[in-house]
Formats: structure tokens, C-alpha cells, sequence
């Protein structure tokens, strides 16, 4: 039977508990932390699911959610045809709003090699992406050169929520340091109205996580635009973006006015060479958890079509969260060769991954 | 020959001089206006065409464009079969953005008589919006019921931009006097980022004018999911809502998103009796333009089945500003029904308006 393997692009790992770190942090940052905590910014807000998990992923005898490697292998690794799954974290996103950047310079440091040791160099199925604090740019480069070194390590992690949109030449150091090594600038969803963040839409404070939940799309939008206006894909030639979480079906309509406003508008951003789409369909691409897959495939096929879903699309199941996509379930029936490109080879060729040979596992893979 | 009536439900009509208002204003603003100015907050950026107009709305002669209604007659009410035209003021927009309540709400009372006298009054084809300063909604609500016992207001005006989103209660004495009165709020893109408001993205200030733009949709998404998820269709069951100039090709695929998230996250909002995409169905229409025509009719117009156009959608000219869209040229050839319903029954029955007897002008109506 043939089977098509699956690059997974949304994995989140959890420390068991933040002494983990201890082993990787200054002397005073560990005191700092056993007096206070870690002091991740958070916005008061509720999840979903249970305690923001599938049930079935909190293990027995009360250890943290995510934490464990064996879990992650029982209910994903293994059980679907996984020839690589990229790790991105948890609890340690929001280390870009805290106040404090040299705090979150280092926590993003310890991050790192915690991540090496504990779970990059524990399965040959898994690689990461590299977190920075770019409350500091200068040393967030720095730190991904000093990361990358790990040959595990397949790109670097920004928050969505952030002070600045992404496109703004404050970020420079870091995409040099991406386009200098061939990493793509990986987009999770998150952070959005916390901590030094402004507020998490342009009209103030939703009272609702369903709420909350669309500024992710609003922040990807804005971080998109700010890329394209402010000449990032002109200033960095090879600089690709890979967007998680955030929505993929609001982009083609999302497009088509980015390119009449910039037919209209184009006198005022000459440095702008090409039509927005042009930028976006050669440059980023989408994860596709979570997808509406409420709304039946005649209309997310037709969404596909338009948004060039063969070069943009990069399959994401989100594990351990509640609201995981499994790979049978969270596409309508792909054509071949959207199917192969959705599911691997348009990540492969992202995060420059060597083919791996992956063995029919028991579940089934894609439709 | 059959004349398609057209309802404009977006006109901007200007002061000639902010002393215009004096006659309205108590005398100490006056003086304020005559030393300071009108102080209307705004962001620095830039905007389109010819100082953000139509180059020949531009009257001969000094001045002011927007501010002469006989060009407005030449240029849009006798050229195309314009049954009413809904007028939504241009400078005094920002007022709810200002930080003093007390001055914001005399210049809307001011705006609003002067309205009335220098336009409403002058041709029956004029109708307008009540502009307020939402910073004290308990005033804001007594100048609705003031300014409303004049037959032509027909609506209540909110600009996008605001401290908190509009579902939110602090609003709640205008929607009560909307809904006592049977006047729908009237959505107008603008102050986003600007005075008191929040940056005009989740993710701070973008550099461009055409950046800037894109933020127009996700207050209006914000606002949206507001109402809906903080029950405010349930609480005032004949409220309906126009949003205008912050775009309409987003709409079905946001709709599906919300749909998705209600379904899965629906126990934390158990006020919430349907599924969003009912209500907006229901209570919300979307002004036309600026519409994304570069994309063509057939993209367009499968866009305008899944979002229900002949119930949604209302036509809008933007007159006399630079991205006016011209009744013949704003959108694809429609089918009946729904083209009658988008550029005239639709409006009429939001706006509760009475049919009134069109003669065909010189130009073509809509195609």
C-alpha cells in the first residue's frame, strides 16, 4: 500500500516542570524563577478543550501536558506515517513580550539547548525551531547562529503578538541571520495582547477566547502586508515565512485586496517591484490546522484552488492541543499532486529536510 | 427603458470651514475651535489620490472639496439614478477618538444641526447618519433621541475605531435608543490608532497608508465577533448594523471560522443561541465599496453566493473620495434578484426608507 508521509508542522512540547531549564540558565535568573516563576505574560483569558489539551494527552500520575516524548510517539509519531514532526513549543513563547529582554534572551538560550537535549537528539523524527527574545535583535541573531548549529534546528520561531509588524527593518539582524543560513522565520499563533504587546485587535480588549481567537488571522494579516510594503522579500531574496496557525482559508480574498490597494496605491511603495500575491505565493507559506472543516470540501477545495494551496499549504495536526487536526480528518480528499505537496514536500523543501523512509504505520494517513 | 434606483448608502459631505459649526457650538468651543482648531486626532499617514479625493470633486475657486452641494448634484444625484443618498460626514468622524467627552459631544450635536440645516434640508434625496461621541454612552444615547425626531436621520454613527469592541454593554444606551427608534448603527471605517484608541493592529503601528487600510476589515471582524459573542442581537432584538468601507469578500470565510470556533467552543457563550453566520445573516449589511473588481466577475460572484449578497450586501459610491466606485463599473452584472436588492431594497428596508419615483438620468445605472 502506498502510504503518503506527513510532515507535521505544529508540534508543541512542554518542559515537565521550568527547574528543566535550571541546567541551561544563569545562577540568577534560577533564583529569579524559584522566587517568582517564569513569569510568561498572559492575558486572563479561558481556552478549550481540557485545561487547553486533548484529554488523552495529559499522562497518568499527574505529570505536565506535552512533556512526554513516549506519549508523543504512542499518539502521533507512530501512529501516523510522521517522517518529521517540527517542534514549536509552549510554555516559553511569550518569552518576546516580558518587559526584561536580557531575562528573555536568556530563557530563549535555555529553551534552545533544552530542546536539543530533550527531545531533538531523543528522535531522529524530530526537528525545532530556534526561539529568540527580539525585544533585542542584534542578540537574537547572534543566538540563532549560535543555535543553528544543530543540525536539528530548521527555523526560527516568532511569536504572532509583537510590538512592531514583522516586516519593519527593527527585525533585520534576525532575517540576516535566516537568509545567511537558509532558515525560514516560522509564525506561530500567540502572545497577542500580552505583556509589552499592544492590544490584541485595533479596537481594544475582546471579553472572549472565541473572541480572541480571531486576531490571530488580523495579526498574520498585518505582519503579511508589513513584509511585503516594507520591502522584506526585496531586502532578503531568499527569505521564506512560514505562518502557523493562524487561519489559511481568509487568504485569497485576503490577496485580492492587498493587490487592488497596491495597483492603486503602488507611487506611494515603489520599492514594492510586484504584485503582493506574487510575493506570497513564491515566499510563505500556511499551516493548515485548524481548518473549517465544517464547511464541506466543495468550498474549501474552491479556497484551495484560489490560495495555490500546491505551493502554499503545510500540513500542522497541532498535537497535544484540544483542538487537534488529525491527518485523516482535517482535509477534504486531496488531488495528487496537491495531496503529496500539502502533506510533505512543501515543507521538505521550507525547512530543506533530506527525504526520509517512513514505514505504513497502523492508522491510515491522508485521504 | 428600466431604471435600476440606486440607494448611495456612502457619501461624504464636508464643513467649508470648521466655522460652519459655530452657530451651533456653545460660545467657549468656539473660541477653543478659533485658537486651536478642531483637533481632530489622526495618525500621519498618507492617503490616496488627489488629497484623498476625486481630482474633479476638487470646486473651483478655493474650496473646500466635498463641501458644495451642487457639484455633489452634477457629480453623482442627477448623474445616475440616485434614489437616496446616505450622507456620513468626513472631518468631524475622529470626534469619538477625542479625549474630552464634553467637547466630542458638542461638536456631534453641532455636526448633526448643521447636517440637517446645510444638507438634509436642501434636497430630499439627502438622508444622514446621527454621529455621537461614544465616549459617554448616556449623552450619547440623549443626542440619538434628540437628533432623530428629524425624519431624514436615518441611522447612528460609530467610526471603526474604538477603546473597546461594540458588542461590549458600555455601549449599551445608544443601541437602546437605536433600537427604541428603529435606527441601524452605521459603521464607517476611520480612526483606527488614532487619540484615545488602540494601535490600529494587533501587532502595533504599520508604516504605509496601504498597510493602514487592511486594518479597516479586522476592526470591523473584531466588532463583529463582539456582537455576537457578547449577545447583543440576542439582548436588542431589532438591532441591525452597517458596516461600510471596511470591505466584503472577507465575510463568508470568516463566517465560516467563526462558525467553526462557536460550534467547538460554544459552552463559554451559552448566550449565544445560533450560529454566528445566523445572526449576521439576519442583522448586518456591508457597504460595496471599495470593491476588489481587478479579480473579476466569476470570483466575485461566487463570493456574493456564499455570503448571501441579496441579503448582505448594499451598494456604496465612497463619493467624492479617490477610490469613488461608480454605480456602472463597482461590481460584476448581478442577476436578479439580487441586483435590485444590493443597490436599492436591501438599503431601503435598513434605513426604513419610503420608495420614491426615479427618472432616468443621462448616465447608465448599474449594469
Amino acid at each position: 500500500m502506498s502510504v503518503t508521509p506527513i510532515i507535521d508542522c505544529d508540534i508543541h512540547q512542554r518542559l515537565k516542570s521550568p527547574s528543566d531549564l535550571f541546567p541551561y540558565l544563569p545562577r540568577h535568573y534560577v533564583e529569579d524563577i524559584k522566587s517568582f516563576g517564569l513569569r510568561m505574560p498572559g492575558g486572563g483569558y479561558l481556552n478549550g478543550g481540557d485545561r487547553g489539551y486533548r484529554s488523552d494527552a495529559w499522562p497518568t500520575e499527574g505529570r505536565m501536558v506535552g512533556s512526554d516524548l513516549d506519549l508523543l510517539r504512542q499518539q502521533l509519531l507512530d501512529v501516523y506515517p510522521i517522517e518529521y514532526g517540527i517542534l514549536l513549543g509552549q510554555e516559553l513563547r511569550p518569552t518576546s513580550s516580558l518587559p526584561d529582554a536580557d531575562y528573555a534572551g536568556a530563557l530563549a538560550t535555555a529553551y534552545n539547548d533544552w530542546m536539543r537535549d530533550h527531545w531533538l537528539d531523543q528522535d531522529e523524527r524530530l526537528r525545532g525551531a530556534i526561539m529568540v527574545a527580539h525585544q533585542d535583535p542584534i542578540k537574537a541573531a547572534a543566538e540563532v547562529r549560535r543555535a543553528a548549529k544543530h543540525p536539528s534546528m530548521v527555523g526560527v520561531l516568532f511569536p504572532n503578538g509583537a510590538r512592531m509588524p514583522y516586516g519593519q527593518r527593527y527585525y533585520d539582524p534576525i532575517y540576516q541571520a535566516c537568509e545567511d543560513l537558509g532558515l525560514p522565520l516560522v509564525l506561530h499563533t500567540g502572545s497577542e495582547g500580552v505583556g509589552i504587546n499592544p492590544a490584541p485587535s485595533p479596537v481594544g480588549y475582546p471579553a472572549h477566547y472565541v473572541e480572541l481567537r480571531q486576531g490571530r488571522a488580523m495579526g498574520y494579516q498585518t505582519h503579511l502586508a508589513s513584509m511585503i510594503f516594507e520591502g522584506l522579500f526585496e531586502r532578503y531574496p531568499s527569505l521564506k515565512v512560514v505562518f502557523v496557525e493562524g487561519g489559511y482559508i481568509w487568504l485569497p480574498t485576503y490577496l485580492w485586496r492587498l493587490d487592488s490597494d497596491w495597483r492603486a496605491l503602488r507611487s506611494q511603495t515603489p520599492w514594492v517591484k510586484k504584485a503582493p500575491s506574487e510575493y506570497v505565493f513564491e515566499r510563505c507559506l500556511f499551516a493548515s490546522q485548524p481548518m473549517e472543516t465544517s464547511e464541506g470540501a466543495k468550498r474549501l477545495l474552491q479556497i484551495f484552488e484560489w490560495a495555490q494551496a500546491e505551493r502554499t499549504l503545510v500540513f500542522a495536526s497541532d498535537y497535544p492541543h484540544w483542538d487537534f487536526d488529525s491527518p485523516e480528518l482535517a482535509l477534504p480528499p486531496l488531488p495528487e499532486p496537491m495531496k503529496s505537496r500539502v502533506f510533505s514536500e512543501n515543507a521538505r523543501e521550507v525547512f530543506r529536510l533530506e527525504r526520509r523512509e517512513v514505514r505504513a504505520p497502523a492508522a491510515a494517513g491522508p485521504a
